[in-house]
């Protein structure tokens, strides 16, 4: 029997996910408003036979300067725009995914259907859609909004834009263009499709001004951790982005999301389950460990404590090497419980606490050598939890380029990972099937 | 005195801008989705040392099938997505401006300040949007609305529209980013400027996500041909795109745009008036012409009748070569009463009546030698009726290879035309103003 393969998409968003990597001395600071910058990394994840780049997104500047000073010491601010740029790292790649998030609830479906669409042309089927709902105040106020739609709008929104979107992909058949010089005749009338859309949310009569994508619709990649979006992925995404740190927690997410597909008349490897890794690797473990030491003492104290102001509070009045003190702010009590209980078991200074708070942000994280890490992989992906891993790096590009020259060729001698790409498109290396068109 | 220099823009949408040039032989007839045909056609502009290229945009299928069967016939129907496809050439062109159309009507501030700032970062300076209010019932129809805004509301929500993104193109001082690593620092609290807008159309309180575009702002284009339009020109546009097809008029427009630019504190020459030209070149008066013939014969007669059907109504129950018929739609009888007019003057047939009327689209149309070209272009400069031109090709890529290989030399040789770029950005290269922010 074969050995389960390991799909990889990388998340490359601004200088990496550190909160102190920027201000390492191999980090770019200025990089996420360069496009050399993220040029260099999509190439390398490319040379490392990435499935895909992908880059998370927010539709405002979501941090508050809390505790007062912490904003202007972090690095998440200002960045490239997803959707330019991933068309302009199309015509710098030529086999990677590029995948960027878009929000259902500050969008409107024929932006995006033709957006997607055309970088899908542009990329000749590299392009993917990460769909999410957004979750800031801050992104509304940016919309003539005085407040985010609450959970069921925003929910119900999010499933009509995409039914929309695809409608308009659909708009025309595959095949309409036969562009025939001879007699004149540029489409078939009956392969144009005008979708008439007319929802609680939507009205989009179409069609689309672009051809059908490349791959038929775009790779769909959504979250999907409630059980509603569970429903909605298992309906119809091609991926799922998800956070557990547990393995335990990422079978039950697996089996749950996998056992939903035959409902919906997918096979089981339909769609594809990528947990986050924040992978930090070295020749030996000791370097490794040094690499990350190195990074949590570039870790500001004031954008540490702003890892932990929302359940504590602003603790920038108390000693930073001193003991946790029991918070004031009664909004977050549950979440400053956990903090503090594991301050106590630990016996944790105020620097410890964010130290650890900001770590991985959610994600799994494996510090260690190359045989290490593909441990860490195949333990999971052989057992059911993952179908690969959406890799995080500490920072950009050291993460990328640790990860591609050290880990890709230990998981490549396990047998385990591709040595070439097998197709043209994201869906062929995904190995997830093209969509055909309602119309076909 | 130095001769008055000439500046240049290309309108590259599609296959270019002749009705039956799809069908000729040198055109490619898929190249609207291959970004590929676009990369060409930039790069043989920036070979001629163009100002920029320009894509005109819309947001939807604008042809109805008038008469039947007539849409299915042009190719106007899809292309790639302007914004994605400026991103994706700044990758493949290193001095060209790259200008996009994009609507005030149907689009949100922050996206659209968030994407032009994130190309002009892409492109090293190099951006320009061309601001639009969009015309169409079938573009409402995609968006929400039975029906598009009426002028008054269309122009009012424009101006604000773009009073915000400059805004927003300000929310981060020039020199607010210091990331300077051994203090911790990314940027300055003082250089960070938070918009707060809330109009009688938007609501935005910003500050945007991207650092202050390399030009300050990107070039800002219009059309500006209405009073209304020419003042807001003179308030805040870099460059005016025009229709003329007699100098007196092109002459009549420069002045009065020219005369408002004093009391908005501007220069004469800080705002760029570019008509359209529609040039069909070779290297003889003979073979331009019959360049020009050929393509004409390629009009398929129900596209050359959809651009009579508006003021005419359906004549393809007529004769093609029998005479003009006087039409029963009463809803434009006085477009109607002008085609008459001429048509009775010339003695046409219904074919004589739509290959004049598809004809160059209300731009100024040339036909002729290399030599005869660069006369009407200096005729036009020189007679201040023009700063340069928009050049409107024929068909795709040839209208652009034709000119710069035949005119480019020529007005080279006279001395009205660079023969190296001047600057780095498109700003530089048109010689208009880097506008300071608001805070500066």
């Amino acid at each position: 029997m074969s050995k389960r393969q390991i799909k990889l998409g990388l998340s490359m968003r601004q200088l990496g996910y550190h909160a102190g990597g920027w201000r390492h001395p191999a980090v770019p600071a200025d990089g996420a408003m360069r496009i050399a910058h993220f040029a260099h990394i999509a190439q390398t994840a490319e040379r490392g036979l990435f499935d895909m780049v992908f880059l998370a997104d927010g539709l405002g500047l979501r941090q508050r300067d809390n505790p007062p000073g912490s904003l202007a010491r972090s690095d998440r601010n200002v960045e490239l725009e997803p959707l330019t740029m991933l068309a302009a790292l199309a015509m710098v790649t030529s086999h990677i995914g590029l995948v960027a998030t878009a929000s259902t609830s500050y969008n409107e479906p024929f932006h995006i259907a033709r957006k997607f669409a055309s970088i899908d042309h542009i990329s000749g089927g590299r392009a993917g859609w990460n769909i999410v709902t957004s979750w800031s105040e801050e992104e509304a106020w940016n919309f003539n909004r005085d407040r985010h739609f609450d959970y069921d709008e925003r929910y119900d929104r999010a499933a009509e834009f995409v039914e929309v979107t695809k409608g308009l992909w659909d708009s025309w058949d595959q095949d309409a263009f036969v562009r025939d010089k001879a007699e004149g005749l540029f489409f078939r009338p009956d392969g144009l499709h005008v979708l008439n859309h007319a929802g609680p949310h939507f009205q989009v009569r179409g069609p689309l001004t672009v051809e059908r994508p490349v791959q038929g619709y775009p790779v769909l990649v959504q979250a999907g951790s409630s059980e509603a979006g569970q429903e909605i992925a298992a309906a119809s995404a091609d991926v799922c982005f998800v956070a557990h740190t547990d393995l335990g927690d990422a079978q039950a997410y697996y089996r749950s999301v996998k056992s939903k597909l035959a409902r919906h008349g997918r096979d089981e490897d339909a769609l594809k389950i990528l947990p986050g890794l924040l992978a930090i690797v070295a020749p030996t473990e000791a370097e490794a460990r040094n690499k990350y030491e190195e990074l949590q003492a570039l870790i500001h104290p004031l954008v540490g404590l702003a890892h932990v102001y929302g359940p504590m509070g602003d603790l920038s009045a108390y000693p930073i090497d001193g003991p946790v003190p029991v918070p004031n702010d009664p909004q977050h009590r549950s979440r400053a419980k956990v903090l503090l209980d594991m301050a106590a078991r630990n016996n944790w200074t105020i620097r410890d606490l964010y130290l650890a708070a900001s770590m991985g942000r959610g994600h799994r994280t494996v510090i260690g050598t190359p045989g290490q890490v593909a441990d860490a992989m195949q333990e999971w992906v052989d057992g059911r939890g993952a179908d690969g891993f959406n890799i995080i790096p500490a920072t950009l590009p050291g993460g990328i380029e640790d990860f591609v020259d050290l880990v890709v060729p230990e998981l490549q001698d396990r047998g385990v990972y591709r040595t070439v790409y097998e197709g043209a498109t994201l869906r062929e290396n995904l190995g997830v099937p093209r969509p055909a068109s309602r119309h076909a």
